[in-house]
């Protein structure tokens, strides 16, 4: 605690790497690109799950489980997934003492599994729509990690859904990421761009990619979850046909999506400052930290009372409270639940106690205010949510800021090497979007959805455009 | 659905696989031994975590998590451990298209990795105890294999804490043992017998291996949960030590405890009849499904409208309820929710309507009773806790008419062809455990807590005891 964190302007992914750590949440694992969930993260995590399994089954999902062995052979059946996902494969070649006949790989996402199952479950109309979800682990052989951004094993959830038309299908994904859109916006208070990917930037197997692009605090983008339309590839490979009402045999539709342990990366840098994290109440492990403070030994049974009181309170009006009865200085634990992110810290000392008040600090804003003890329970989720908005608020703010329409080719070099999103006009092709990113380092972030149509010409090429594209430097 | 269940009477071993499948509790996965856990069987897992869970953060633990993978050279560093371990590993050898340097071996259970971590996590008595849960999936290369029972992949939750001194290790894995026993019994409504296990059963690099057991209605023995004191064997074993507050260096002590989705198996056998599941209310997924009846058109529509408005006052009371509003015929619905285990049935036909009341049916008792309508939802709470408690009691008459104490051989074999929990003295060796085994495919499932002292002759070998053990035929 003692040791300064790295500013932000300093080294950014330096910064980034000492906050996951510092704050507690996860550490390098002796296994490569791997990580540990510390029980910080891990709560952080939970709160993540525990809201979107919610809005999962609120819109009509079943969560289920799958094998994380997959054999070799279903991988290659659907031609681009294969492609796609062979480089990154975790292959389990010996089992029980002996070799495998055929090689395992650990599931780098289910889709091959899971359609080789729906076979089995779908044979009627009446079997659709058949709406999955999956919380799992998977695993993807990355070369270059980074804690929660990019892990070799991560935690995820996909959920992967079959569909009797394509209007159906695309219905579903488009729902999909509309949850994810306001998890990330109303949970997370990160505002986002949703959007379709271009074909170079697809997942591989799908028809359409559509995705949420946040803004990070270095002005670099993070895709922060996927919604695939997958049209009819994977019934095609694994031969999943249902009967219609006419008695017709016809390949379903499919889509899948997912977020996964990302998330925790996008709020830290989302949200975090020189001081640490900024965790959003909605999902803070703690949202209230109470801090008793006393200097002569008198003091100290009357403010722990108080204290104690107060916390019995705040938990019975259900909020996520800590008390912090450490043998520390006070401004050491304030600047570990700075570190930590927590939204609200309630200071307790004798001045307080005689005045029936306690000082109320926001680490989103750092301001200060002075608090009636007796009604802080009932007035503090109002304080909470205001903190949330406000966070939010700062957000959009900030992504504004960072949005520009560039038109000619210095321009948008110029404007990127400040970072955030440009919209620019793109000619359409893969070639340039190729040539784009090897001078630049920028990617089509996405096609955005909400987009006006308008004729323009590429910022590269000067070939003619019907829209504009949204570029950025992205994780 | 037509087709018949096979009886428990005619083959026990088929009548469970076929009602665990037919009841969309899991299938068999293309992949050796592993299974898929269908939206059902999850949602009864769900039930169970959810639980377990809560009783785990009530006792002081967190929830973190560690990584699949695990380098094959840590699992050598405890040397009972990976005596036990190393014939069912599954080994990952290549990985991103490379042979690994280090093969990895995916977690058979996580003490290795953990204590490896916990190195770096404990330094002083202040850092003490630290109780630490992780839900996650494991892998045991099992060459016989059932669903839920044995499986090569299973999901369950594994604690493992660490403790300044012998007594708090020990304290805390008697702790989870009864949280465990709480569980089987408040939960599932299955009696378990909490013991020891002795030197051969016990977990591979523990000091003793606690257990609940359980009887299943082919009156065989079920294990279902396990509370290991590690002793100071993997704080050694990975050097693990904290500074006391005299400031001398000590090895830390352990525990470790795991649950699986073995427990939906005992859920199956515990409880299942000739007609398929029957589930505990406070775990079943659907706690009580209404079934409309009616014959001609114009009765349709007033029974549905009926049924709607009792669903909804149900959902509001808190119960999880299903509409079953398919095309299909009562007779056809009943045996499919009978085959599902579903507590309570709610029938409601013209002439239920007429009077303003409904049919209910208990599964566990196959009794049935006509109830208000308009009052129903207020009483239903307090009718599937009185029907969680039927089903206890009846376990626990099934457990008592099946528990003996024998004190000759012969007894020994004739009581064992008929099953149960056979309570006898024991020379406390290894090799007449071994013997008893060979000749009757008895074992020690424990050594039970709560038994007085008794000196008696070991009923195999005929040595002094100073104490009966119990015997079973077991999974």
């Amino acid at each position: 605690m003692a040791e300064k964190l790295t500013k932000q302007s300093d080294d950014y992914p330096r910064w980034y790497t000492e906050v996951v750590q510092r704050a507690d949440l996860a550490e390098h694992a002796p296994v490569k690109g791997s990580m540990i969930i510390k029980p910080y993260g891990y709560g952080l995590w939970e709160a993540i799950q525990r809201q979107l399994d919610d809005m999962f089954k609120a819109t009509g999902h079943q969560n289920a489980y799958f094998p994380l062995l997959i054999p070799e052979s279903f991988m290659k059946k659907e031609a681009e997934h294969v492609e796609g996902f062979s480089p990154e494969l975790a292959v389990v070649t010996h089992a029980g003492g002996k070799k495998l006949e055929e090689p395992y790989v650990i599931r780098p996402t289910s889709e091959t599994i899971i359609w080789d199952t729906f076979r089995r479950w779908i044979q009627s109309h009446r079997d659709l729509p058949l709406l999955i979800n999956q919380w799992a682990n998977v695993m993807r052989w990355e070369m270059r990690t980074r804690l929660f951004l990019r892990t070799t094993e991560f935690l995820w959830q996909e959920g992967h859904t079959a569909h009797a038309t394509a209007e159906e299908a695309q219905e579903e994904t488009l729902r999909m990421l509309e949850v994810y859109r306001t998890f990330a916006e109303d949970y997370m208070a990160i505002p986002v761009l949703t959007g379709v990917k271009t074909d170079r930037e697809r997942f591989a197997g799908a028809v359409n990619t559509y995705c949420i692009e946040a803004l990070m605090g270095d002005k670099k983008a993070l895709q922060a979850g996927t919604s695939h339309n997958l049209g009819q590839n994977f019934a095609k490979a694994f031969d999943v046909k249902y009967q219609t009402k006419e008695g017709v045999a016809e390949y379903v539709w499919a889509t899948s999506w997912g977020v996964s342990t990302r998330l925790i990366g996008a709020l830290v840098m989302a949200h975090g400052d020189d001081a640490g994290l900024i965790l959003p109440p909605r999902l803070a492990p703690i949202q209230a930290v109470v801090v008793p403070i006393f200097r002569k030994d008198d003091e100290k049974v009357p403010v722990m009372d108080a204290c104690t009181k107060l916390i019995a309170e705040l938990r019975a009006a259900g909020i996520r409270t800590h008390l912090d009865d450490r043998d520390q200085r006070p401004g050491w634990k304030f600047a570990e639940w700075e570190l930590k992110g927590v939204p609200v810290r309630i200071e307790m000392g004798p001045k307080d106690l005689a005045a029936g008040e306690v000082r109320v600090g926001f680490r989103h804003s750092g301001e200060k205010q002075q608090e009636k003890a007796d009604s802080l329970a009932a007035k503090l989720p109002a304080i909470l949510e205001a903190a949330q908005q406000g966070l939010f608020d700062r957000a959009v703010e900030f992504r504004k800021a960072n949005t520009h329409r560039v038109d000619s080719w210095d321009e948008f070099k110029e404007r990127l090497d400040a970072g955030g999103f440009l919209y620019a006009h793109w000619d359409g092709t893969t070639a340039t979007e190729e040539k784009i990113q090897k001078e630049t380092k920028a990617t089509i972030r996405c096609i955005p959805l909400d987009d006006d149509m308008e004729d323009g010409k590429c910022v590269f090429s000067g070939e003619p455009s019907k829209r504009r594209v949204m570029f950025a430097k992205a994780y």
